[in-house]
């Protein structure tokens, strides 16, 4: 459809330079901004930050494709729903960094590696047996690329991985996959609770009491999807009642997490500042060539995000 | 040879009590002892700590067998060559180990776990971003069944490996494995250098003041093999001149590692008190079982020491 034609795209990023570094020839194709209200020409595509593009359509503007730098869209997600507007997501890119996050906690905690280091510090050696990983269990909420990932490398590591989907449907990266429904029973057998769910109206506080009641008082809750999925006030009333051992959070329901949240100075509690899946400008371009490739041809895009489900 | 016959078994351990629980039915043919001065009889099979049965051999005595409750059976090496006794090691149990070790400290460090603790501390939101482990390089010297399943498991991360063995022989669980002459020339491109050798004269002080200054200044050496196989003045020298950038140590020339020695308080290297294997009595009795079944059969027994090479 548009073969050979000169399209209209707009870079709509907070990074906008390392988009246009990472973009290479195809660069001078496109315009720049980092500030929405800036742009007030209409363009056929957009390759944005859902929060920005969200701005940029609330000005009436109706692009074509919206390739989203980031894996969470609930920002544009409606009005895309609504004006007929494709979203293609980064899918497929997010699944080694979050691994890398998850296991790098699992194995600081099962290796001791804080006691080691208090050892170390006042030079003493004091043998200690670390914890082994084989045959402990993680349940993974979420089956898509990232949780697919994440079960393969704690499966590496002799990890027994059951998922967590919205139909239960068998997954080969897990031993076993069950329904949302049985998530409070699944999560009685979890060592881990990993949670990598889209913000979705069936996610939010989808961890409540009930479910943190249902973990075994060793078990670790590890968060690197959405801050929205875990019930919070729920959460710091069962860290403070024992009723789980370790809560590793890396979203919060409003980040910047506020100085004053307990969060901060939980003993329980790991707080990191949304880092375990970045959006590195060369992988997002990458995708986004191909999709801009597959545009021109009249041929379907990758990673197009479902506007019904949300993600 | 022995079929049916009751065999005289010593288990010589520290944890004799330990042993004598795991090995369940089969603790009733057995005598324990945590001190081999303790002990006057001659038996015919020793389950034993290799450090415990040199004493013991010391005394005269000529057992038949002796099944290494460690993976290091150094101290009974040339005397088993001299009487003819038979070694058998624990060989296949502590690569998972091994490899939760190496990745913990990876990791630690990939993810950046003490900057972002350091910023939790103070409540501190401050973004950085995680270095990726793909498309990394780790040299792992020694490519036996622990230096296999390091490989393995780091290969699950996208980290590019290379092993290092006597003869350079391929091996699947690397991408590529050279001689050990070449270990300087592999440590250049290495950004983890992994030791898992044992201790034997062509192993002593391997890593010297040649193969450190191979490293890039942004390199990691993890050792979790023998202290013997790092030159440790050298060692000290080249962390101090920024020729590699940490050192991560399980081992050490001399064990304790003395409260003065200046590992301990120096920024660049992290100290564990050997604790990167353990010898779980349950791993040790199942492979002393299997291999007195096929000692009672007249079978050849499995994970043999070859007293030549010394492993």
């Amino acid at each position: 459809m548009n073969r050979g034609v000169k399209l209209s795209i707009l870079v709509l990023e907070e990074f906008a330079s390392d988009f246009s570094i990472a973009l290479g020839p195809v660069a001078r194709e496109c315009d720049f901004a980092s500030d929405p209200a800036a742009v007030s020409k209409s363009h056929e595509i957009l390759l944005a930050q859902p929060a920005l593009a969200a701005d940029y359509l609330s000005q009436g503007h109706r692009p074509a494709w919206i390739q989203s730098t980031w894996a969470g869209v609930t920002p544009i997600v409606d009005v895309a729903r609504e004006r007929d507007i494709l979203v293609t997501g980064v899918k497929g890119v997010f699944g080694a960094m979050m691994a890398e996050y998850v296991m790098a906690h699992i194995l600081r905690d099962s290796q001791r590696l804080d006691a080691f280091g208090a050892s170390q510090s006042a030079s003493t050696w004091q043998p200690d047996w670390p914890h082994r990983l084989g045959g402990r269990t993680m349940v993974v909420a979420g089956t898509g690329s990232i949780g697919s990932h994440i079960a393969t490398v704690a499966g590496g590591f002799g990890i027994h991985t059951v998922g967590v989907s919205r139909r239960g449907a068998a997954n080969p990266a897990f031993h076993r996959v069950v329904p949302t429904s049985d998530l409070a029973l699944v999560a009685a057998e979890a060592d881990y609770l990993v949670l990598v769910l889209p913000d979705t109206a069936k996610t939010r506080d989808l961890v409540d009491a009930d479910v943190l009641a249902a973990l075994g008082r060793d078990a670790m809750l590890i968060n690197v999807g959405r801050g929205s999925t875990v019930a919070e006030a729920a959460l710091l009333q069962s860290l403070d009642e024992g009723g789980l051992r370790h809560a590793v959070l890396d979203v919060f329901q409003e980040e910047p997490l506020p100085p004053a949240h307990p969060f901060w100075r939980h003993p329980r509690v790991t707080v990191t500042p949304h880092i375990a899946a970045v959006s590195h400008p060369e992988d997002v371009v990458k995708i986004f060539l191909d999709n801009l490739a597959r545009y021109r041809a009249g041929e379907t895009l990758q990673h197009r995000v479902n506007l019904e489900a949300g993600y």
